[in-house]
């Protein structure tokens, strides 16, 4: 049993936090911080935690975060920067679900989310959190930079190919498809229900924040610079990504025991039988990312399907996850959800 | 650990189940029949059990139910009253999630339903599992009449105003809207996705099967003839009903504190602070009822706003709540989901 | 030809508004201002509108709105009473699209919009815009008050059955359901997509701003005072309101002829066949309110099922129904819209 | 004024164009077919169209169609080929909304369509109606292959770089996202509200049959051989295309001014200003195809989105539109729709 913070506890990957570590039974859940409501407790924010989440928000400083044995922080871009350093340095771990910590290159980081880094020593030893990739540096992690929620769907349906080496490098597309809640739990116009029921589009085509972070990724996996064009896109879900990726096959290869093998024994990756189409309502509520690989009329253009809950597998579930190995637990613990379908 | 079939496994109540049943740990899941889908593994039908549900569907002739503890009928009405004799006799506890056994004037249910009951008998001795009023009778019930999905939603947020005998009874109004997965998994053209999606619209106004169920509930609450106006609607929702009720206070008593008395202990009804508006969406995925009292202007008219998952506890969730009560188990076995909101 | 201008045209009654008159044939747009988006193209906050409303937002100060023949506000309440007189002084007939001028009890207009009423004077000279009841007021009004959305789907539900009193005026019940752009294009939390979606809820149970007016109109048409409980609820629909309605009948009379005589020759009130359940998106993008009648059982219980599009018949449809009748133009010009269904 | 017919009536496209033909001021309709729905009047399907169409379904027999100026065929794939030759014979202009005439190369569409086509030389004189590449020939046409919604949407799009061959043609992308109504009106499973609502997937990724017909065009357009992936997803909208669409420059060019130049005096293609990201929402229920061009960070890939409502300017608009032309018409004749958002 450890003792777990967070802050920042009133956005959506917030209160999915809340719901997986609310039943999660190694964690026993100490304080949730938010400045704006303090004192209200949290189930009268979020009703469906009634009786499951028993605590109040607090503020910052009543929260004695560096009592606790982790900290997540489900906080804006720019926050986590400023508090991890003194967490680390009182032997808390830090799981950071916003950015702070996912661009190495402290000057990218800081032309695509317009500020200055508070802490870029704490980058340099960060480590980003995608299991599938790095469960040894996880395990001791101080600070982990959990992934996007694109990032997650484009890395996972990517990786096979690009360690593997069979696609031009210099050419991938990933078109991307978001549910709302990807936005965040922010009083805007363009999320508001009349906006964006009922219709679709991309956004962000001359340049999202999340594509530097799926290059740093995919150019680990190559060993090289690779080349992205990455078209994110607003569609009517609630919860729920749908990667549709695409690239030029460079070699013959058996694309389907490549994933099979590649994500073999993964507790949260399943690679569908030759032919799927994964709905992204198949993996709804559950941490699971659900992969399909297509070779259309056998022609050298390779078309990856991944779905992923971005609030689960792309936030919060991913960060339990890594919570999990960080101390040791069985990575599927608190995990284990049944998706809700329909 | 019981041994547990399932017939009819291919609707929404079914795969509801599947999802509950899967990681209930007294549960041994051994057999789910489909004439149709015979031989096809049910992850294959629907993919968010991979993993989690590895039978395939079979005949019932080749399913040997009369060998399981429990047998769930999740199939469409006039199937559960043809077999139920056969396995009541083999000593296997039925528990049917269609209307065979919830009416017990079989001439009413007979003209309701449109058809010859076949096991009247069975009728006679059949349990109605609502387990907030009948608990000791659920116990030792050899066949379940597990409710309907308004019926509960309804007879729930009556029950305190009708057991204490504050409101007129000639006269109780029941404005119920169900999301379209209570419509089924029937392949009909008006709950298609563009008939039903941005849309409302009331139905059945003339007459809902649903209509003599809840009457019949009420009348026990009673203990005499009860006068119900019952409109249910269609509203785009997957999950949830919400039950907005009507009816006339004789007696000036403190609503919410005879609601809160009433549903004390209860783990599955949780009564909301004065003033409060339940969202379907509290209970998503979750066997919970979350119900509101409110007398509007301090007038003579109360208003109850109730609202369950109707795949849950309007189906499949109070099924194994039943189980789990016939069985001796504790009643939340496999049903401590935390609800999914957003 | 007559000149109109729009103040506040950047919400949901504004744009509704501008989709409208875009193609009205007698009506020559000159004005539509925003003090917040001064300087930008319409069509450029609108893109629906391009290549159909060419003007730019405008300041007030800059609009020259007293040069027009009629000024529509589709401002937030509070607006139009500071406006209406210098405007109504210089010959310019203003119709009102929010609350200003809808209870002609100041003192209860100001309980419960909790603001000082600026124009009292106007208040007892406006006209309460229902067509169906005051044509020949409308005529001649200087100052119009469009109904709220709610208020024209119960008013004209429940209209033939007050006028002929033939139910119970003390205990008249409205339960309504609204489509989320009801709620206008305000950034707030509520009303976000991740929110909305796939939700369901009632709220303002104990007291909401349209029941004073519908009661106010409900009085107007029996002669005496009304009994009315209105419980309005959130659905997931853009567009739309369906009011269902309650009342005790006191005689027997035939409905469906009631109300078919009632409605006979109104150009924008369909009364569907007797058994009918009409659905919001028989009424969408249009001026039409459907409505059907029903008698449960051949109970005492009327049930009344009402139907309109809230941005048009509840908002800015009625508006220019409005100004056609004001001006004298045919009461259909440039609402000759067939609902868009699917 | 013509006399015009419509066979299958019954359908979304069906609707639809009964939805656009009720208002088009040069229109008689004087017959509408359903074998299955013979001597039901349209509107009681169709309560949209209530006052609008006063028309009964008939049978093919009683419809007269052969004394109709036009006869429009909204009904499945493998009807028209069989009754078109006759009509033709009898001096009717024939626009099938279906895919009987669409593809060329007859083997070609019986191997994608499964059936043995009923007329090779009809398919061999229709002309293909896109009207912004082959206006002279819609004009003359006996028979006219209206296009399909993804193909109207991809062709589109692609265009002006097609035909100005400053793309790679052998690896062009189509990316492309449909609502639920593009699926028809047929009672099938998939296609349910709790199916298809608050899900995203791709399907056909192996091959669609849209695939050959934009194939077709494209490599009409360029004059030689276009290689095409195209992914087809299904996402939660009625109404609505969005066609996400790459390909590799080989020039360098100014892509918005080549899309503003091709599209000039185009009445139903608007290209938006650079750096825009269309909505389907902003040309819903309109005729309207309205285009973005991009080249993310100025890269060697060029991204075009492309929205199109499947219903209009995919199938129903788009016929009305090619029988303006064929008739001499003004072209926007009963097309003007304002879109209606939200």
């Amino acid at each position: 049993m450890i003792k777990v913070g967070v802050v920042g506890g009133t956005g959506y990957t917030g209160v999915e936090l809340l719901r997986l570590l609310s039943r999660h039974p190694q964690v026993e859940l100490v304080a949730i911080t938010s400045r704006g409501e303090a004192g209200m407790a949290v189930s009268e924010m979020f009703p469906s935690l009634r009786g499951r989440v028993n605590l109040k928000f607090v503020t910052p400083q009543d929260a004695a975060l560096d009592q606790c044995d982790a900290v997540f922080f489900a906080t804006p871009n720019g926050i986590a920067m400023q508090q991890a350093a003194e967490l680390v340095a009182a032997g808390v771990r830090v799981i950071d679900l916003a950015a702070d910590f996912r661009i190495t290159d402290v000057a990218e980081w800081e032309k695509w989310y317009g500020m200055k880094h508070a802490a870029p020593e704490l980058v340099a030893e960060a480590v980003y959190g995608l299991p599938e990739t790095s469960r040894d540096k996880i395990r001791k992690a101080r600070v982990l930079a959990n992934p996007g929620c694109y990032p997650t769907a484009v890395q996972l349906g990517f990786l096979p190919l690009v360690e593997a080496g069979v696609v031009e490098l210099g050419n991938l597309i990933a078109d991307a498809k978001s549910g709302v809640s990807g936005a965040g739990r922010k009083a805007e116009v363009h999320t508001l229900f009349p906006e964006a029921a009922d219709s679709f589009k991309a956004y962000g085509v001359p340049g999202h924040r999340h594509l530097p972070e799926i290059r740093q990724g995919l150019t680990r996996f190559a060993g090289q610079p690779v080349g992205l064009t990455f078209v994110p896109h607003l569609t009517p879900l609630i919860r729920g990504i749908h990667a549709t990726l695409y690239g030029r096959l460079t070699k013959d290869v058996d694309l389907q025991a490549l994933y099979e093998q590649r994500f073999a024994g993964e507790p949260f990756v399943d690679v569908m039988p030759a032919g799927s189409h994964p709905e992204t309502r198949s993996v709804r509520a559950s941490n699971m990312c659900r992969i399909a690989v297509h070779r259309p009329q056998g022609g050298d253009t390779v078309v990856v399907l991944s779905v992923i809950d971005n609030l689960v597998k792309g936030a919060a579930g991913q960060a339990v996850q890594n919570l999990n190995i960080m101390f040791g637990f069985d990575e599927s613990t608190g995990l284990d959800i049944v998706p809700v379908s329909p």
